[in-house]
């Protein structure tokens, strides 16, 4: 068997999120189903991080065998070419070692977050950014932002149907800027909880506003309780922008 | 009457162009209907740029008349209020002298046109870029389109159903830059001609390829032919950016 390593583009919107389901379709039953199509082959295709529905990839990683061993460039277009119309692209494959695997030989994970803070709708961005109506102060949030970085027990920002086997997770970096009407969010860290960007946004968002500091942030990570943190943001600003290994 | 000035942003997508059309929903039709459902008035919206299917905006600009005289805010609000799920939002609404004209009072125009140069099919822009796989080259790119600055016969970049009375335009300026796989091209102008952007895109990019220089281009300019220039790139890449009074 052959190894591929392949770094997958998509719109999270039509999709019940990353992980095959019954009830819709994923984007890796899309996957699969394409290089079945291309290779004959029964494959399963897994990803560095399982997004949930309406979140969106830059670059998700994701590995998978075949018996055959196609050149990648022919992987791409292929997979590419069966993917039609899924707005699902491969932006790039290649042999992987046989032990590379997307999600434990993760290193660090790369999340955006993308807020249009005005008040009217969105026209274009629909579906691709969190339109926020009260005016956020960037700098607040950067400064809330500094009580999240680090080692901590992240059990406030965690949804319930949460996985993981600890809270605990330690957060290497919080960016925040803003370009105009748009304000991005970089998070970067090995591995998150389920939720947990999305919770951190509703929370940073809180502090954009002015009504938390960053020592509101700090003590609502000290609770240990998902009801001590702020909202969860919407899932369409949320973007797996990039994975190291 | 009161007359108001309106910034629109939409996604062109799903619309047979601005124009309000017998064929399918229009740009303007939407509006007209918000603004009727609102005021319980009937109106015509004039806009700056009459855009084909597909072609988006970041701000056009339009104008229409109300015998009540609604505060601009409420304008705005009501309006977008009406117009969901129509992918079309007031980003902005003044109160503008009487004989403000959208289309006869602007200055100049300006578009974008975004390029993603790059052999996947596009995921998250799909509909709003042209993907080109072939390699291009900006700089090539931008020398070719100094051959159409200026003021010129440009009958050789006008479609076949272009209803204006002379093809004689001046181009103020055209701007070529890359920021990864993303070409932007930004053109400036009083007006233009029916597809004239995009035409000059579609000759622009085999410049790119370095098939054509900027002597061909200007030869192409010269012969006054529509078939001497280069093909009409695709709608779904352009947006109508700004308009200056």
């Amino acid at each position: 068997m052959t190894r591929y390593r392949i770094t997958v583009e998509y719109d999270g919107g039509p999709f019940v999120g990353w992980q095959r389901q019954d009830n819709g379709p994923s984007v890796q039953a899309a996957l699969e189903e394409a290089i079945g199509a291309f290779s004959g082959e029964a494959v399963t295709v897994t990803g560095a991080g399982r997004t949930d529905s309406g979140v969106h990839a830059l670059a998700q990683v994701a590995h998978f065998d075949l018996a055959a061993a196609p050149g990648p460039a022919t992987v791409r277009d292929a997979v590419n070419f069966h993917l039609t119309p899924a707005p699902v692209a491969v932006l790039a494959a290649a042999v992987a070692a046989p032990d590379f695997h997307a999600r434990f030989s993760a290193r660090e994970r790369t999340y955006l977050y993308r807020i249009l803070n005005r008040r009217p709708p969105l026209a274009l961005d629909r579906g691709r950014a969190w339109r926020v109506a009260v005016p956020l102060d960037v700098d607040l949030m950067a400064e809330a932002a500094q009580a999240l970085i680090g080692r901590h027990d992240f059990s406030s920002f965690r949804a319930a149907q949460c996985q993981a086997a600890s809270p605990v997770k330690t957060l290497d970096g919080i960016e925040v800027t803003r370009d105009g009407e748009e304000i991005r969010l970089v998070f970067r860290a090995r591995s998150f909880l389920h939720s947990q960007v999305r919770i951190m946004v509703g929370t940073l968002k809180m502090a954009g506003e002015g009504r938390w500091g960053r020592a509101q942030v700090a003590a609502a990570l000290a609770a240990r309780d998902r009801a001590a943190a702020g909202p969860t943001a919407p899932p369409e600003g949320l973007y797996l922008a990039a994975v190291r290994y």
